[in-house]
């Protein structure tokens, strides 16, 4: 995590059942063994495989809406949150709009064969940089069946085997959504265990995938910050951390007011259950009467409950928003709700250090007409995605005009903000000579 | 690494020392804070600040050569080997080459503030995606204090702070090094925790900066096959794991046999001891008879001692060089030395199945003058750097014109093959807009 304050001796970690790790390497082989064949397909064949994909998921449509009533059944068994419920649910229309992204993800361009850089040397010699597939990756993610197809089809066009970790609360959509995925393969010819699912063998599976380096190119956890935080601890495998937003809007004393309410109001509540939402506001105290009780009163109009720290209290009572004071952790926290911090702040280097403080290094926000403000805000805040004077809900692949989205890297190495298709490439230099020696 | 066959079990990994772990979080911090300083420097300053280590470090040419005397003597009662004391040897000269070193890095161009990519999105966001420091990175190396200024003069100019764990046989020499590079730093007005050594604590300060996550944004470890291991195995901060060099060459029944000899031989013998060189010689049996005999002789008097795979041994008595029947793991050996492995195969596929089961992903060569030859063998091989006609000793950050080299990334995340200077930084996407919200 970003934000960990201080290093940790590592703890001894159980054994994993050497069972489930034959098992994983198995398929984690047979993966290898597949992509090795993706690798060499032409953008043609892979659009093709795409294609058929989708129509093999619509064909697929009643299994997959049986297979799916089998985790919703289970899910109001354990007692799921009807939010959960709804996210696990498949039904026609949503396995017709699966279907059709993955046709969305055929007609993006094809990041293999790139030639990133290149020039030939004093000697001759020319090199090539040039955009391959990692090979195999991993996901690892929680109870939402679309982004099994997703993920899938993203590894497809990229030229990537993919093994994917779903969770048991969707184990069954998963199962059906693989086979027909499988099906398409068989049916294009090509090796079916480019896709295979891990969600048997409990956590250790999950485990055994995170440390089968050699096999596994990359792991890419998506999910809470629990998830995510094991996967980084243990994971032998390179791993791509995404997710946690612990994202701030500052409200510059040089700020338009009104732009700031909107940015304020659409960084919180548009969408309060993703990550690139605001948890908290930091505000100037030079604008704090002029803006709070007009940001207050936006905030309950749209149902957002404020967690004050002690100067914003006394423009409570204007508010007609509910106002609790900030406790403990309430500025570190991704609320993933309708709760937003409010805090005033003597002036920006005081927001900079709250930032640095509590921030998880995904989206920071300011809004400032001052030119001078902006450049340092961009300059010193550490973050995948630095905005002045928009929402930061525009950190997005599909915003961002990539077309597609595999998660958000709020970690430094290989990719940061958001991934779509290049993400899922390495390089390979490739060198052409004619006899040169070294001397 | 990336020949191994199957998961493993993680194993209960012993606890680290908390009082290694504080200082090394003290040192962390320190360089952290110290790092965002750097991140703001112009390259005109960076510039300024590296002549300013060279010329301390010259100034400091007595005490550095009084520090290794010492750390020398400790070598030499403790039986270190001729070379390795070779390695480890400062004199005058060999400063002045340092020195010269980092003024060669100052003249390279700056990658902080790149503009990678970037586009005005159909609401009229301004998005570029820049490059920027890592932050505080980790360098864990063997016993050569020479790789000590290089990685600081690299860290510096890329903006980065470094913490540098140099290992015990070159602690006095590491100490000095460190202590005239942070005389500079202070000399320019700036923190000098950006440059810190970790030399004391024994192997848990290493542990305990591996493990640093949050605090230590990248580590690098460069040196032998172990050290590598370990720290993949045992970092949670993100690892580029370099170095381990199993190269192939395989010639082809096309190849141009004089070529072909000479790339052998300077592939192997021009320099045994680095990851760059040759430790596998494949030969396919159409052109054995025609070949074996005159790179046996070539090997020979080059001081080679071949190791044969069964289909070579007949053509040892032509060789005028050491040939010895192969021994188990002979060819997933790196040798660092003047050995060669050396077989026979049928055909390109049976090549590059040895080189997929015996590789290490590194460097892999053909000679031939078949295009369809070389195109396959230049898509189907898996490895950072993949030569047509050329030596493998190619594979340098030198020789590829980036002026400078960190390490040779085999891993496939974030970098791959021969990393400099864009390779030790992240990027930031920086977003401008004039009040957009998401609708």
């Amino acid at each position: 995590m970003a934000d960990t304050p201080a290093a940790r001796p590592v703890e001894p970690v159980a054994p994993i059942d050497p069972a489930v790790v034959a098992h994983v390497a198995q398929v984690a082989t047979a993966a290898r063994t597949a992509s090795r064949g993706l690798a060499l397909l032409t953008r043609a064949r892979k659009d093709e495989l795409l294609h058929a994909v989708a129509d093999a998921l619509v064909a697929a449509t009643p299994d997959i809406v049986a297979g799916n009533a089998e985790d919703l059944a289970r899910g109001r068994e354990r007692g799921l949150a009807a939010g959960l419920l709804d996210r696990l649910l498949l039904d026609e229309q949503r396995i017709a709009a699966i279907a059709a992204a993955v046709r969305d993800v055929a007609a993006l361009p094809d990041p293999v064969g790139e030639v990133v850089r290149g020039s030939t040397l004093a000697n001759g010699l020319q090199i090539r940089q040039v955009r391959v597939p990692m090979g195999v990756v991993g996901m690892i993610y929680e109870a939402r069946p679309n982004v099994t197809v997703d993920a899938a089809a993203l590894a497809l066009k990229s030229g990537n085997a993919v093994l994917l970790r779903g969770g048991s609360a969707a184990a069954s959509s998963n199962r059906v959504l693989v086979a027909a995925i499988r099906t398409a393969l068989r049916g294009q010819g090509l090796d079916e265990h480019a896709v295979a699912s891990l969600d048997d063998g409990g956590r250790d599976a999950a485990r055994a995938l995170m440390t089968a380096r050699g096999l596994v190119d990359l792991v890419i956890p998506r999910g809470g910050a629990d998830l995510i935080a094991t996967v980084v601890r243990e994971s032998t495998v390179p791993v791509i951390e995404t997710g946690t937003g612990v994202n701030h809007v500052y409200v510059d004393e040089a700020a338009d007011l009104d732009q700031a309410t909107a940015i304020v109001l659409n960084s919180k509540a548009q969408r309060p259950s993703v990550c690139n939402a605001a948890e908290t506001l930091l505000v100037h105290e030079r604008v704090a009467e002029a803006f709070l009780p007009k940001v207050l009163a936006a905030l309950g109009g749209a149902g957002v409950t404020v967690h004050a720290g002690p100067e914003v209290l006394e423009f409570a009572d204007a508010a007609g928003a509910a106002v609790l004071p900030a406790q403990d952790g309430d500025f570190t926290r991704e609320w993933y709700s309708l709760d937003l911090g409010v805090r005033v702040v003597p002036d920006l280097d005081a927001a900079l250090t709250h930032i640095r403080t509590h921030g998880t290094q995904h989206t920071e926000v300011v809004v400032t007409r001052d030119r001078g403000v902006a450049r340092r805000f961009q300059a010193e805040v550490d973050a995948a995605v630095v905005v002045v004077n928009a929402s930061s809900r525009f950190t997005d692949g599909g915003e961002f005009g990539f077309g597609a989205e595999i998660g958000i890297s709020t970690q430094k190495l290989h990719a940061r903000g958001p991934m779509a298709l290049p993400e899922l490439t390495t390089t390979k230099w490739l060198v052409d000579g004619d006899g040169q020696v070294r001397t």
